[in-house]
């Protein structure tokens, strides 16, 4: 129960200070102080300045064994990656700069030692990845591994694109290819052990990369009406993004920019739409752009495909068209943990 | 996964949705609206805004069934006052005010009817309470019952009392009756049911109360040199306070203002002293003050009584003076998880 603080033996006997030890060692290694931070790990809790003319941006993930990763298949380096990055993957959804996070972290004992350093190395990387500093947290022991971060980000005074905000006509875009990390997921749940967390395969499963500076520039540029990110799918999160906007939507199936499968994973082409469509966990950003400002919008944007898929429509209804031009409803198919069995 | 958003039916199938609609009514049922909150349930993540002048405060904390409370015998609507009351304790001790939290909660799907919403009747009253809105957050479905609360609050900049900051000399200064919550966590694991919410003896360690407008005052006046709130216990967290500041201190037996036992539970000296030294979860406040201004500190304040009982050192060890004027080192007895049998 005891804050994030510097280690210290002096008064204390050895338990939940050495664990916050070594989590306070990715906060100075990390190699860079925001001076905007009056104060980070070792008190209470955090302190920090919001900078003039721009608002904060608060949110937070839980990160489940069990639930959102497997303690013998999933890399630490990579449980301390994607914890970080999912969480920074909502400041990028409404156009943000990430600044500080504070790290819930409840473990076994047994796991205090090389998972823990191993796990802390990927948050690290993670952390200055995103120019996203530790600034505090709380950690307990407890029989699962049990994570929750909360990211604190800043975009400029009312430029914050939300949900809310798409019109009938507007142009659905998505950046990356759909289904990737999926993909990955049900590779590495066949795999009877631990995987290499460097097959590319799994990169997009590990290693998602929130699309921090699409965002920003979407937000700067003031292009898109309405932006989210892909955690639960394409076809549970459009749906979310239409109810905010009081909108419907026309999806074209063709042109939903699907995984690539290596040769390790082929498969038929009806799972490739499946997984576009209902795969979690990519992290990529869908967004509408008014029809008058779609030539702004590049094809790729640091790499990452941006592709067109479809149309807000008045009707309030989710249409997938399929590649015969026949449309049919688009199910809500994503991850939802209410639903799900065990 | 899903952030708590505003419950729809119309593209969703039931499922999160209907979690999310639950814990959505408590933002509105609150009947308050701060105007700095520029969005808040619903989309990716929250938005506010900081005020000129003040540092953002920034703390989260575990509330997990198991560890911290027992899914049998704990009543919901105390779950959800003291998930809220622990992390805003952390501001109350900083000496800022609490503006928003964000709730993360893991539940089984059998516990999102009754318990839920009693749940969240507790958790309503404590944000009214201490003016704390719910902005935020994220639900998923779990065997046990997790949750993480993160609070935002404000101070003046540069007013923060921080546990650094004590200097030999101080006088050394505890709000309330050390080991209250102890007493009624004892009372209430003997029990072999349920306990009964209103029975004074459970008071403090079911709805404990931050000590905000105490904490604020002596920030305001510049009184505290240094200040934390008592979590895991006086010799848990007297610790803490020396080891930030590089102080010890002396601390008397006899002036600690230990629990008065009801009818109900009397005990001997001896466990007056091991509840008000050892004895978690008071969340009453720990600060020091220089010893030319300690006639500006009341002897209570709101009622709470604010008590003298012992000094700051120059010396780096913790001494316990008895009540015969003997000297014993003053031993680490409080909450550590990573110690706990279990």
């Amino acid at each position: 129960m005891e804050k994030i603080k510097r280690l210290s033996t002096r008064h204390e006997r050895l338990g939940e200070a050495s664990v916050l030890g070594r989590i306070e060692e990715i906060a100075t290694r990390t190699g860079f102080r925001n001076s905007a931070l009056r104060l980070g790990i070792g008190d209470d809790a955090a302190l920090f300045k919001g900078t003039t003319g721009r608002d904060q941006i608060l949110t937070c993930d839980w990160f489940l064994e069990g639930s959102h990763f497997l303690r013998d298949k999933h890399p630490p380096e990579a449980v301390g990656w994607k914890c970080l990055a999912r969480a920074v993957s909502d400041v990028a959804a409404m156009g943000g700069l990430p600044r500080c996070f504070l790290l819930s972290l409840a473990l076994p004992a047994s796991h205090t030692g090389i998972w823990l350093e191993q796990f802390l190395v990927g948050l690290r990387r993670a952390a200055k990845r995103f120019g996203c500093e530790l600034v505090g947290g709380d950690t307990t022991r407890r029989k699962d591994i049990l994570i929750n971060v909360t990211v604190v980000g800043e975009v400029r005074t009312g430029r914050a694109v939300l949900r809310v905000g798409a019109r009938p006509g507007d142009v659905l875009f998505v950046s990356g290819r759909a289904g990737e990390a999926e993909l990955g997921l049900r590779v590495l749940r066949r795999g009877k052990t631990g995987v290499n967390g460097r097959d590319p395969i799994f990169k997009k499963h590990l290693y998602p990369e929130p699309r921090l500076a699409l965002g920003r520039w979407l937000a700067a540029k003031r292009l898109a009406s309405a932006m989210m990110d892909l955690s639960d799918g394409l076809s549970s999160d459009l749906p979310r993004l239409c109810t905010a906007s009081g909108v419907g939507a026309r999806v074209e199936a063709a042109k939903i920019p699907a995984v690539r499968f290596p040769n390790s994973a082929r498969g038929r082409h009806r799972d490739r739409l499946d997984l576009a469509l209902h795969g979690g966990d990519d992290y990529e950003l869908l967004f509408t752009v008014p029809r008058r400002k779609r030539k702004l919008v590049p094809r790729s944007f640091g790499g990452i495909p941006i592709t067109p898929i479809g149309e807000i429509t008045r009707a309030l209804s989710l249409v997938l068209v399929d590649e015969a031009g026949l449309e049919q409803p688009l199910a809500n198919r994503g991850w939802d943990p209410f639903r799900q069995k065990g």
